[in-house]
C-alpha cells in the first residue's frame, strides 16, 4: 500500500470516528489533522467541564487525549481497543483555554503503544498520556 | 478527631463535590456512599456516552472512576489534586448498563494512592483504576 | 479441575520458576506461599541492592514485585508474559529490611491483571505494583 | 547558569551515580552520555539476568531504564526520588543482546516526568518507560 493510500484511509477513519464518537461531539472536539499513526485534536474548555475547584476536570482532559489515541491507533483501518492508559497531569487547564492533544504511535501491531501530549494555547504541557491498545482482527469499517 | 467527626467531614465534602463538580452532574453520577478514604459512585450509561463502536467510551468510564477518586482522596477535607492515573479496561460496558465505581485509599499523606474498581450491574469488572494524588496544604472548604 | 489439583499445579509452577528464574535466585528471593492466582515472595535487602542515596534501589523493589507477579499469573500453568507494569513507591526500604511482595490476580484470561503490594518487616507499605499480562496459548511446562 | 556549567554539573552527577549506584555496577551498566535532562545507558544481557523462559527478566530491563531515569532526573544536581514508574514491554531481549536506555526529561520541577526508551543493538524497541519524580529541596551532592 502506497503512502497516498495510507493517508486516504487515515482520513476516512477520521471522518468515521468524528461522525460516530458521541463523546468527541458532545465535548466539541475538532480533528485538526490525521495521518497514519498520528492525530491532532483540539477542544475548548467550557464551564460544564470544570471540577469542584473550578479547573478543567481531569476526566475531561483524559477524554481529549483518549479521543486522539483512538484516531491514531485506528488510523490504519485495523480496529483496536484500549487495554490500558496512563495519564500524568502537569499543569491545570482553565475555562476558556484551548487544549490540543497530539497523538503519535510508538509501536503498532497486535499490541500498540501511543503517546499523547496535551498542551494549551500557550504551548504549556497540561498532561502526558500513554495508551496501550490491542488489535482486533477486523477493519474499523468494511468499505472504507 | 473521633470517627464520628471524620465521618461527618467526609459527608460534607461529599455534598460539596456533588454540588460543584460539573462533570459528575452532567454525566448523571450519584454518590452512593462516602466514608473517610472511601467512596462509591454510580452512573447509568446513556447514548451520548458511546464511542464509534457503540460501547461506553473509555473516557467516560475514566471520568466515573476519577470522580470516585476525588471524593475519596478529598474526604478528610485536605485538598488533594491528581498527579497521575492508570486505568486498565477489562470488559466493555454498553448503553443501559449501570456502572459502579468503588474507591478505596491505599495510602494517604502528602502523596496518596487510591484504588478504584468499576463494575457493572452484574458485578463484572469493567475497569480498574489507580490514582496518585498530591496533598495541598489547605482544606477543601474552610468552614466545613 | 478440582481445587486440590489447581493447588498442586500452582505449587509445581512455583518450583519450576524458583529453579529457573535467575534473577529471583541471584537476589535471594524466597517463595513463601503460592496458590492459584496468588503468591507471596520475600527478600532481604542487601548492600549490593542499594542506590546512590543508600536506599534500596527502586529497580530491586520492582524485581521483587515482578517475580511475585510471574508466580501468580503463571500459577494456572498457562504461560503469560508481562505487557506492562506500574509501580508507585510510598516509603524507602533500607539495608537489612525484609521485603514481602504479595501478589493477587484481579482478572485472569487472555489479558490478566495482578496487584502486588510490597511491605517491610513492620508491615509498612513500600510500594504498590499493578501488572498486566498477556496469555500465550501454551503451558508453562508441558508435563507438570 | 550557563550551558557549559549545566553540562559540567550533569557530568559530575553522572560520575557520582556511576560510583555509588550498586545495582548499576552489579548489572554492568555503562553511562554512554549524560546532559542536563538526558542520559544514555547501555548493558549487555548476561545469563544471570534471564527469567524462567530464558528471556531477559522484565525486572532487569526495568532496572536499566530506572538507572537512566535516575541519571536524567538528578542531572541538575537537584535530588529527586521516583514516585511512580510505568513500563510497557514490546519485544523480548535475549542473552548476549546489548540494551540501550535513552532517558529524556519531559518536565522538570517539583514533579518531573521522564521518558525512557530501551532498544537493542538492532534498534528495535524492547520497552518504553515513563517515570514520575519528586524533587527534594537538596543537592545530589553538596560540593559538586
Amino acid at each position: 500500500m502506497g503512502s497516498d493510500e495510507a493517508q486516504r484511509i487515515a482520513e476516512r477513519v477520521g471522518v468515521f470516528i468524528s461522525e460516530t464518537d458521541r463523546v468527541a461531539r458532545t465535548l466539541g472536539m475538532t480533528l485538526e489533522n490525521i495521518k497514519p499513526g498520528f492525530a491532532k485534536v483540539s477542544m475548548k474548555v467550557r464551564e460544564n467541564m470544570l471540577n469542584g475547584f473550578n479547573m478543567c476536570h481531569g476526566g475531561v482532559t483524559f477524554c481529549l487525549a483518549d479521543v486522539a489515541f483512538a484516531y491514531a491507533c485506528n488510523s490504519h483501518n485495523k480496529k483496536a481497543v484500549a487495554l490500558s492508559c496512563n495519564i500524568n497531569y502537569s499543569a491545570p487547564a482553565r475555562e476558556g483555554d484551548t487544549l490540543i492533544a497530539t497523538a503519535e504511535e510508538r509501536l503498532s501491531g497486535r499490541i500498540g503503544i501511543c503517546d499523547i501530549t496535551v498542551t494549551n494555547q500557550h504551548g504549556a504541557i497540561i498532561a502526558v498520556f500513554r495508551g496501550t491498545s490491542y488489535g482486533i482482527n477486523e477493519p474499523v469499517r468494511a468499505n472504507l
